[in-house]
């Protein structure tokens, strides 16, 4: 009899269940649910405002999603709910909610339902960071090593400035909150009755650390005195790496889902992190890039070296017995999209649209047409900052080279190029520092859509690109770790490496760089960094100068 | 009894006659009428095939404006042609023609209407490159002072390139021609009967010099032993400063045109340079912009002094008794035509189509909205190469500063604000040369249209900027120059400078800089002048690799 996972991936919008062969690690079902209540980004739901940079959501969603999207997938493959033996989940993050001791999220609790710091607060809620810079600035007088596992920097999106936040506006739902808990480990909890939190997040986003784990309490207490005891109070030191079983289905969580109580719960897991084993990697040197609106870069280590500008190194953070590294670009489908809406004339949309193409498609098969170097165009792909590897959120966006003959479809192919030299600095700063990358995979939208911007990727960092052969890479990947929860005896696996030989999935198209492009877009890169140094390591500040007098322009 | 002179302005696809009263410069009536040959860039009237960068006219064009567009305009204003007492004409330059001794165009003698070379080479036939290189090769190795004053390169679209190309291609043109002349002055010796040629064209154009002549004929020899003796034989030495009297209609003319015979013409003028007096410019320190698809500026000084980069200087080029300084910028209303046609949303030609405005106004009135400095953005205005102060056509355009909150108007105004800091810079260079530039003038096509643009130009050069009160500028001056030829004793004037007193226009309006807005341009500009060197002056030459890499490309 065959055996089956659940892969549960809890996205911005919405959480989609994926129902997975165990053998092969074949898609039977899937289904997707719209958070009823979206992103909360203007007003509670009585109708509280929420000022700028807020972003909400409603732990109600979350169950919904498994209440029906669980039952759906079984109905839809004609499964029975016993042959299911384990189930994943991987969430965005930081995703951060206050809870009571028994789980009741705070904003459910009386009083505090109007209250805004009470709810959930998603990883792009970015409302926090003057508590983030204030972070950054006391943590780098102090001279805190863990600022360099981080490229230097903590980001307003993470669990600290967040609790910050809390504390600094609500006291009294810091007060009363006897946890503060990655949303993806509160629905672990909410499917198994206990209280397991993941290394993954902890690592990434908290600054927990194997060994040194979170820095200590005189660092919160500077911060502010009532977080003093914020680890040992409302945190957990109790940590647990991906695959590892946080316990079964509940009575009350097998009611709620349709799966029978007992079955085996992995513990949580980042949606970008869990899509590694899911392509097949389990080892060091390949690097998996989830590309989306921006770009994930994550690689395997056997060592712990502070690369500069990378997001994070967490041990065990992704695969048990090695150093996970991320890095990351915050511009990258965003910025396609950007150009589409507000660069590119009315006849490209009708000429799409007479080819019944999309525009981006339409831009693709017009920017195929050109050879690296044709355009004369180089940019620095900047319009979001630069996360790795200098992280800096001031940077801003450039190009060069126009002349009376340059067509859009030339800008977008510039802009493409310039993404992936932007992912070759990151490449070669790995390299440089002694973390190798000798091959790549790519998930996430574009990889799968797009083979022009593939076909550059290749050319431009002049390395062989898998596909992730299954476009739910990180529900793949959650499955994966279920099924590793559940054990062999179960009819699982022992561990992820024996998971991913035989569940992980990738395209038999693999993007080979051709050689003459190669020596061209070599050339190009070296223009790019000298660019990029002369622009983003201080030799010109002139972006950073541009956008003080912005501010200023703005504040009269 | 009123007096009346007409003014003709050979522009590239049509040429326009203009009837002014001497006493006022008051406009009474104008006739335009387009070439019927226009450009000649594909084919001759016989077919014949034209190669890349070809552009030829066809001289009867020119005889037919003066047959239709004069009669024209004495009907129009129901005057009488014997009260108009001077003619005077402008034209592009450097066009330039061979002909018979007797002035007959080499094209239409027998045998040669099939010969490209034997055609009117237009201002813009730029397939004299090779020529133009090799000259300026030869010019350089030999210490050829002249380069100096004219920003250190002689041009392709100027006469001697023209005229060796002919002797290249085909020896027999060159040997047939008795005379190689500017169209400017050819049809001036239709109207008169006489070979008189302007100092004007000499003197921007053929490397003409009041004190030092031609080049001597050892460097023409040097180009082609068979150019050896061109100034002696085919060019001529008596040349007449503008507002000289080249002479008087003839009968021939007259039947022609419908003028008496007799009436005062003088000698020719280019375009640009004819419109300084028209808007009352007749001393030092006031500059011209002429505004349009590029922009020449023209200032007049009491000494020569060789300005890096600029395009010419030329004793009595302008005014008599001053030496006339030319600018220019490649690019500047072709930028924004760039702009609109590849870079501007659909959602915009709707909205303006809906507003009841071009699609130029409703960037601007967008634009207007947005405070100096707002949108982070700053550009390098090079989409054609730099003109002055650079002189290299291998510069491209340059931008940075965008986000994704980067809004089409605001890449339309840092466009604007490019070519103002562009502007900014020649007006620097020529003043810490010695050549102040207290006040700004400006016409063309953008002056008089676009108030946002004439702003932000009086706000970046901190100078107010007067605007030409007539749209014919070129032809208010020709007229102009005709009432001087006619002189005193025929109701004109005796000198440019009491014409200009009376006649010039320019408009109520005048731009004042704000002050608020010059303090934040004068920081943009810094930051401009900075990447203007560090692109523009070697320190990176990306822009140069970046068309080799190019060129490299196409020829694969």
């Amino acid at each position: 009899m065959n055996k089956y996972t659940i892969g549960i991936d809890f996205g911005t919008l919405s959480g989609r269940s994926v129902l997975i062969n165990v053998a092969d690690g074949n898609e039977l079902a899937t289904e997707v649910l719209d958070y009823p209540h979206g992103v909360m980004d203007s007003r509670l739901p009585d109708g509280t405002k929420l000022g700028a940079d807020w972003a909400l959501q409603h732990p109600d969603d979350y169950l919904e999603v498994l209440k029906k999207t669980i039952p759906a997938i079984l109905t839809k493959a004609g499964i029975r709910a016993e042959n299911v033996i384990g189930v994943g989940i991987d969430f965005t993050a930081c995703t951060v909610m206050p809870v009571k001791a028994d789980g009741t999220p705070l904003c459910k609790m009386p009083g505090f339902s109007g209250e805004p710091n009470a709810w959930i607060k998603l990883w792009k809620h970015h409302a926090t960071q003057p508590e983030a810079n204030k972070l950054n600035e006391i943590a780098k007088k102090q001279g805190q090593k863990f600022l360099d596992r981080y490229g230097g920097k903590i980001s307003s999106e993470w669990l600290v400035p967040k609790v910050w936040q809390t504390l600094n506006e609500a006291p009294q739902v810091y007060h009363e909150a006897d946890r503060f808990i990655e949303a993806a480990d509160w629905v672990i909890w909410q499917l198994t009755g206990r209280e397991r939190r993941n290394t993954c997040t902890a690592g990434y986003k908290a600054m927990w650390h194997k060994h040194d784990g979170y820095p200590g309490d005189d660092f919160f207490a500077s911060l502010h005195p009532e977080l003093r005891n914020l680890v040992s109070s409302k945190l957990s030191t109790d940590l647990f790496p991906a695959g590892t079983r946080a316990g079964e289905i509940t009575g009350k969580a097998a009611g709620l889902t349709g799966l029978k109580e007992g079955t085996a719960v992995a513990v949580a897991n980042v949606d970008a992190h869990v899509s590694v084993p899911a392509v097949g990697i389990t080892g060091p040197g390949k690097m998996l890039m989830i590309m989306g609106t921006s770009t994930c870069h994550m690689v395997l280590g056997e060592k712990e070296i502070n690369v500069p500008g990378m997001c994070g190194v967490v041990e065990d953070g992704i695969i048990d017995g090695y150093f996970a590294y991320e890095a990351g670009q915050s511009c990258v489908g965003d910025h396609f999209q950007w150009f589409v809406e507000n660069c590119v004339p009315g006849e490209y949309f009708s000429g799409a649209e007479e080819k019944g193409l999309d525009i981006h498609e339409l831009l693709a098969a017009r920017a195929e047409r050109l050879k690296p170097g044709e355009s004369g165009l180089l940019a620095l792909d900047w319009w979001n900052g630069n996360r790795s590897v200098l992280v800096d959120v001031d940077l801003s966006g450039m190009m060069l080279g126009m002349t009376l003959a340059t067509r859009p479809e030339e800008i977008y192919r510039a802009l493409v190029e310039a993404s992936a030299y932007g992912t070759r600095m990151i490449i070669d700063t790995f390299e440089t520092n002694g973390v190798p990358v000798n091959e790549l995979y790519a998930a996430g939208g574009i990889a799968g859509k797009n083979p022009l911007i593939m076909q550059i990727y290749a050319d431009i960092t002049n390395r062989e690109i898998k596909i992730s052969g299954s476009p739910q890479a990180p529900a793949l990947g959650s499955a994966m770790f279920g099924a590793v929860a559940a054990g062999k005896d179960r009819g699982g696996y022992d561990n992820i490496f024996e998971a991913a030989k035989l569940m992980a999935k990738i395209k038999d198209r693999v993007y080979k760089p051709s050689p003459g492009n190669v020596i061209v877009y070599d050339k190009l890169y070296s223009e790019y960094r000298t660019l990029h140094d002369y622009f983003g390591r201080g030799e010109n500040n002139v972006m950073k100068r541009l956008k003080d007098i912005k501010k200023q322009i703005n504040i009269i």
